[in-house]
């Protein structure tokens, strides 16, 4: 066969596994907004299927083959070769792991995730301890299988953010810490002195029917694209469904925290316009594929925080707002931007935290997880140490472990080395924003109610490019330079400094 | 391996087959309910995947022998012998057709849908009969490598109704007709002489919400089981979700017909009603499987006009429907029942035809298309034959082929052979009433409000029975006796002949 005659055969294959994929995406959506509660075992058995499917298709033999003769064809062009780079990584992992460590990993997640929902409710991590030794085993196994050169963290690390290794993350991190613990500090003394802005009105009652159709509206100004996608209510909001056509996003309501169903959505909204702007031409190619999850949440963050945290992005809007919200008609502008951004040290959640302590929780579960895996820290030891960094870095100790190792739902799923992600986010957006602020007027067209010049910047720079490049080529071809804190810290350090007037 | 361990395989594959069909089903759903409308390509490739893959599985050599070993093994018990029958048929089919005839079937399908669309919407036979032709060229190609020694419209009826044969049909057709005929022309003169009860009030227009409200409350009342199921609204309705425990009913609402959007979920309900009462345990196997579409549409039929358009049924709801919809405050319920059971001696069209010209209608498509591919009838005929048969049959001929010939969505899919399943549906159901009534107190249990002594005769007889037997032992089982079209036409005939004073 010839070269076009073998990339041919592969893109049909990556196809259909890109349409299981997405079928499974679908039947995920489903069961969390309409399915009946009475078919999740069913549920688990069809998801569960498809899975097996799909992890036979990516570690099937015929497709090794065709992609080592492709990956040393020289024929292929840049797009072609990107591909084949994507579909042979998929591959080389999938056909690494045995099908049996497959399914005990599914399993032992599945068993997990309930004995951890139980664990929470009685705030004992003891109940918990076991089956984390368990999962924290066989995450070593599945490391050791798919690379046994590496040290198991950096492989474990490798599954969501390419490339990314813990030497690179510690000095990452570093950086971060530097910047943030002594900048809270300040805030910290700044808040004890008092006569800050009220913020009371943040947990003025609203119902959920006017939560949802202001952040329609909002999910609307920002150029979602109701046609190949949906705006749905579910307990954990998410940004899923199938493919760059088929776009759903969720969010949940409570009546006293407007503001958090309303960053939701904007912060899914963002993650939804990365999806929404993927190479449609190459929709079913692994190549058209978002770059990773810490490139994703970027997107995400850019919205939430960057631009959603922002007096230009409300200016246009304040004023529908105040008719929607009566309560805001008190609220001068000024305090409202103020409570978007409000800093709460009180916060043991990481979930619920702020722009500035969220990088703080994101690092202490790193390094936690980091010393897990190295063998630094046993299991048994988890609790204390969540504990003494959240009072070294928070300056606040949990009362259980609910409010502490419990809360957080990924090792319970074995998603270690996940966490980073969060936090590379927030740096790559704040690189992204600094760039597009020397590319274009961004203030000023979003206080003109304009996302479209923002939205285009990154549709070309990042969302179109998909997984073209590896990671640290896609940022420098975007902002000119690799991963860098410097955007980061000095867009918070004069954000908040401003703000609480240190 | 010992037949246990066979066994124990083969149930497994099975599993994953239902598990890609459960899948399938989601997904339909999913198109007709919510899906953005910018996802139809990809839906359209999510679709075809799975298709393909469950075809892969289904001709499986590895499944064949498989098959082939447990078949010829005497260790089974008798349900173990059933599962192994109806896989085996599953298998048989599959391995038949090539694969290259699979892919050039579902092209040619969606292709005709499109034609066949367009030439309903230009009322032109002409441009549909290429495609037709088309089609009946490719289904004959089917049925040859399905069964070259049977009848090419034996084997495509055989997809729908196992075991059924024109030889059988041409009797039982023959005998609805010489009694529907007459007992029409009957109802023909009486309706000539006027005098009947009022029945404007069936157009009394009633806003959806309120259908929606009313419908829900009889479905519950049908004890349709909300913890494993839901109802919505779609185009077209339909009973379809995944497997025993996720069962999805749909109806649409007219505002001047509200009669149609009820009977329409009592159908469905009963369609509900069989999946939801199918042995759980086998949830996941064949052997567990609704029997055929005719003892399916007996379980709807029996439900929408054995049930639902008889006074028992309605009697113990008829206040609270007269509430609801205060226009019947002036129906007396007598007059209610007679326009349940209204026959319309007008109508060109199947899915609005009455019980009593229902058959007929059906009997048409059955003769054209035996005529069809016995090669007695060229497809540039048809419209001829259908208007021929139409005023032989109905009296009325229709004024052009969007109400003729081109009416039913069946033959743009490649259905031929589906029609029948219908009036087998309606003849089943009479026979199973027809027993269930010398068991219980049909009418007296449904009159004092409790579906549950019918519904228990039927989870019994059939529900549970799923396709441990072929369709004649089961309708012997449960009735004492195979099809037999006696009880419909005993049924008919005393009901109408009341109805109308004949």
């Amino acid at each position: 066969m010839t070269t076009p005659e073998l990339y041919a055969d592969l893109t049909r294959r990556l196809s259909d596994m890109t349409a299981i994929e997405e079928a499974l995406g679908i039947l995920q959506w489903d069961q969390e907004i309409v399915m009946p509660k009475g078919a999740v075992a069913a549920r688990g058995r069809q998801m569960s299927t498809l899975a097996a499917i799909l992890h036979q298709n990516q570690s099937s033999p015929a497709l090794g083959g065709l992609l080592r003769r492709l990956s040393e064809s020289g024929d292929l062009d840049d797009i072609a070769r990107a591909n084949v780079r994507e579909a042979n990584r998929d591959h080389a992992r999938a056909a690494r792991i045995p099908e049996e460590l497959v399914r005990r990993w599914t399993a032992l997640t599945v068993h997990a995730h309930e004995v951890w929902v139980d664990a929470r409710k009685a705030q004992e991590f003891s109940q918990f301890e076991p089956v984390l030794t368990e999962l924290v085993g066989l995450a070593r196994q599945r490391a050791a299988a798919i690379d046994s050169h590496r040290p198991v963290y950096d492989v474990l690390i490798d599954e969501f953010e390419v490339g990314m290794t813990m030497a690179r993350l510690d000095g990452v991190f570093a950086e971060l810490k530097a910047t943030l613990v002594p900048l809270i500090a300040r805030v910290r003394a700044r808040l004890a002195q008092g006569g800050l802005a009220d913020t009371a009105w943040l947990q003025s009652p609203v119902s959920p029917e006017r939560q949802r159709e202001v952040g329609e509206s909002m999910v609307r100004a920002m150029a979602f694209d109701f046609d190949r996608g949906r705006l749905d209510t579910s307990v954990h909001p998410f940004c899923g469904g199938a493919g760059t056509d088929d776009v759903r996003i969720t969010t949940r309501y409570k009546e006293t925290a407007f503001l958090g169903s309303l960053s939701g959505m904007i912060h899914e909204t963002g993650h939804a316009l990365y999806e929404q702007g993927r190479d449609r031409q190459l929709g079913d190619q692994p190549v058209s594929r978002a770059r990773s999850m810490g490139i994703h949440e970027s997107q995400s963050l850019l919205w939430e925080k960057q631009v959603g945290q922002g007096a230009p992005f409300w200016r246009p809007h304040y004023v529908r707002l105040q008719a929607a919200y009566p309560f805001l008609a008190a609220v001068p502008f000024d305090n409202f931007v103020f409570g978007l951004n409000l800093v709460r040290l009180d916060n043991f959640i990481r979930v619920d935290a702020d722009e500035l302590t969220y990088p703080l929780h994101v690092i202490l579960r790193y390094e936690i997880e980091r010393d897990l895996f190295s063998g630094a820290l046993a299991v048994a030891d988890l609790p204390a140490a969540w504990n003494a960094k959240m009072v070294q870095y928070l300056g606040i100790e949990p009362p259980n472990a609910a409010l502490g190792c419990l809360q957080d739902v990924h090792w319970s799923m074995g998603s270690f080395g996940y966490f980073p992600s969060y936090t590379l986010g927030a740096v790559y957006a704040a690189q992204f924003m600094q760039t597009a602020r020397t590319a274009l007027d961004v203030d000023g067209t979003l206080a003109a109610g304009d996302v479209q010049p923002l939205l285009g910047w990154l549709r070309e720079r990042v969302h179109q490019q998909g997984s073209r490049y590896p990671t640290d080529e896609l940022v420098t071809r975007a902002t000119g330079r690799p991963l860098d804190t410097a955007p980061f810290c000095a867009y918070v350090t004069d954000k908040y400094t401003r703000l609480y007037g240190l």
